[in-house]
């Protein structure tokens, strides 16, 4: 029978749940070239801004997200020999997890050959982080990337249009149709991605706060729930965890500062609730891939950051991908910007506020992340912070320091700071990182 | 200040108001040739969709009427010196009434320059009854077309592009991507047509029923309520009648069949309750264009039936628009179809349900009616009813004679009116054709 967009779009409009048939229909004609399949881009939209305003049913968007899946290549990792992990962040200011949990997960034995994007808006991206590594590449040839996750645990490469490239002509329509905020498309638009990535354990940091696209814990479980449900439909072992996005993650913002903190974590300094953090999170993912109890895993990843284990595969990493691996131990290799600037506490109390969108808005303002995707960064540019949420400080401390290429970034960015941190007069209450923790094993 | 696509569909979608610029630059969007200014198909169909889940409000449906109404060419008829009309149906099935409806007017002593379309789906279009009349055209050039007015008192075009483009290019989005169905874009759809088309008082006949767009009373009301405001808005005299659509209009379906009934309505014969029907609404327009009270309108318009003064004046339209004035004596010379087949009631009873939809859509397997464009139409095919809502049948007594090119398409229209007319043990309740009035003027 012929395909019948209008009758998808009618039936979504109308709140009616469309068939296996209609949706995969629907995304092959998403890509397809032959004109007489292909959708035209107004009828996607109105289907799209149908689905945001109608939604869909959890049995839809398992479907939809593996349709999307497999409209292009899906990668197979069976040649590994041992567990293949993933961990995905739905974006955040000063998230730099990913270069701290893949090597202590690596350095514990399992594997993780990791897609990832660049950065956009107030988020930043793996990609921008590691590539402020000087000669580092993210270009892998297939055969280069297997061979360097065989040798070091996991390598980064950059996402090709050749993953889900469905969710690439979706996710540019969604972008300028307003139809961006439609938790099932959202669930769709990441898991398709990583289904086709192939690993079999799946780490979701689904992140919710003022700085994040899940605003509130209700829509942040929502997604969890629809990304549960969409891996397991596809046999995936899949975890999310909802973490905070109130404040930034750790103290630095900005690609290569990022890096630094990333190291500076490896070598069991930084900041200690990253370190925690980053050390729970890996034994999410080592306990998912039967590594040992919860507890059990803690300590592996613990022990592999104190011994220097996870340093050493992150290293072999930057190697593997042409990047300078001194800068492992000598942080002055990385980029640094020319200009600096101290942003200080007008007044004493605690920090009870740390707004983490005016912050990630503020270093796009200094120059180290893009508002549209062609716009260049500076992989030095960022900010630095002196006080987080929950600290003490005097009129006058140091709060953050920012650093761009010029006084005139320092100035924009330092304008939009104004009401970006609150001092008040008593301490806030202590908010954990993690929120909340959902497990796929445990769907009815 | 740029207009801002984006910021529009999400207003819209989150059922926030738009301002007037923001519905002017959408509107101007819709037609430009500029790319620059040009708003690409894909934001318009999210934006109707969001319109169509969301809603607008009523002065946002009256300012997108009045800027489509000022996309294209807005007519004057100054030069006329008298009260100027227009009738306006939103679409049924056997409905001629402009036919007959126009010459008791122009008879009456008001002015009816008509811009008419052709039919689509399962109504029919004034433009393709005129055009079963041998010889008659609809395209007139704009002198002829004035000078045929003053002359008969009315005329009938084909509605052209230039007027309100803007409707022209949303319209044919709207049909691919079911974001029809949404009672303000149908109301800025027909008013910025009627307004462009310059007419003092405006009479709009809201179908409501199973062959009409609005299936409920309250949905027509509504219709009602916001056309009647976008014409107060723009300083039109304007009223709507409410009027039945569950049943056919009067006998006959079909072009020429149409043509047929009208002539004889005209002279004094035909159905009886058709012939009320246009004596009452001519009579409204009379009475809005200040010829009397409405008892007395109706007397003048039943009088130039009567006197056959409004016959008259449909011969002078049909011969200055070079068709054969001879019609409107000898209905022979009208186009007929080849074939025809009787379809008898299997049961005695009275006729409970007269399906027009039904109808309708047999008429369009007998081609008279378009499913597409530019499908051709058979001017001569159609059904004639012999029993009508309310009559009593008797077993094996004809209830319609269907008219076609070939047997086969008789076949296919039979087998799709299996169930279009209801007969059962009881009489049915009498239905007023006009189930309620609202005038502009009464709002408040």
């Amino acid at each position: 029978m012929r395909f019948d967009m209008k009758e998808c779009i009618r039936r979504t409009k109308h709140g009616q749940p469309l068939t296996k048939a209609q949706i995969t229909g629907l995304v092959r004609g998403v890509t397809a070239k032959n004109p007489a399949e292909a959708i035209p881009d107004y009828q996607l939209s109105a289907w799209l801004m149908a689905v945001c305003l109608r939604g869909l049913t959890d049995d839809e968007t398992a479907v939809l997200t593996a349709a999307m899946r497999d409209s292009g290549q899906t990668m197979h990792w069976e040649m590994l020999g041992g567990p293949v992990c993933d961990k995905h962040s739905t974006g955040g200011v000063g998230d730099k997890t990913t270069l701290i949990l893949a090597p202590i997960a690596a350095a514990c034995g399992v594997y993780m050959p990791k897609m990832s994007g660049r950065g956009l808006g107030h988020t930043g991206g793996t990609i921008d982080k590691l590539e402020s590594i000087p000669g580092l590449t993210t270009a892998l040839e297939p055969d280069a990337f297997l061979s360097l996750v065989q040798r070091a645990g996991f390598a980064v490469a950059m996402q090709t249009g050749d993953l889900a490239p469905a969710d690439k002509v979706l996710y540019a329509l969604r972008d300028v149709t307003e139809t961006v905020d439609s938790i099932p498309l959202i669930c769709a638009s990441i898991m398709s991605k990583k289904l086709a990535t192939g690993a079999d354990h799946i780490l979701l940091d689904v992140k919710v706060g003022s700085g994040a696209f899940m605003k509130n814990d209700a829509d942040a479980a929502e997604l969890s729930r629809l990304m549960l449900t969409a891996a397991k439909a596809d046999g995936r072992d899949c975890t999310a965890v909802l973490t905070d996005m109130d404040r930034p993650l750790g103290m630095y913002i900005g690609n290569a500062l990022e890096v630094q903190e990333a190291i500076a974590v490896l070598r069991s300094g930084g900041d200690p609730e990253l370190r925690e953090f980053c050390i729970d999170m890996a034994a999410e993912l080592l306990a998912m891939a039967g590594k040992g109890t919860y507890e059990a895993c803690r300590s592996q990843a613990a022990e592999a950051v104190a011994s220097g284990r996870a340093l050493e595969h992150l290293r072999m990493m930057i190697e593997g991908q042409h990047g300078d691996p001194r800068v492992t131990e000598d942080l002055s290799l990385l980029p640094s910007a020319r200009c600096s600037r101290v942003f200080c506490a007008d007044r004493s109390g605690w920090v009870t506020g740390m707004d983490s969108e005016q912050i990630g808005r503020a270093s796009v303002l200094l120059g180290a992340g893009r508002m549209q995707k062609k716009d260049p960064i500076d992989p030095g540019a960022g900010i630095v912070l002196a006080a987080k949420y929950g600290s003490a400080v005097q009129a006058g401390d140091p709060l953050m320091t920012l650093y761009a290429d010029t006084e005139a970034m320092l100035d924009a960015a330092e304008h939009s700071l104004r009401t970006a941190v609150t001092v008040s007069e008593t301490a806030p209450p202590a908010q954990p990182l993690i929120r909340a923790k959902y497990s796929g094993r445990e769907l009815t």
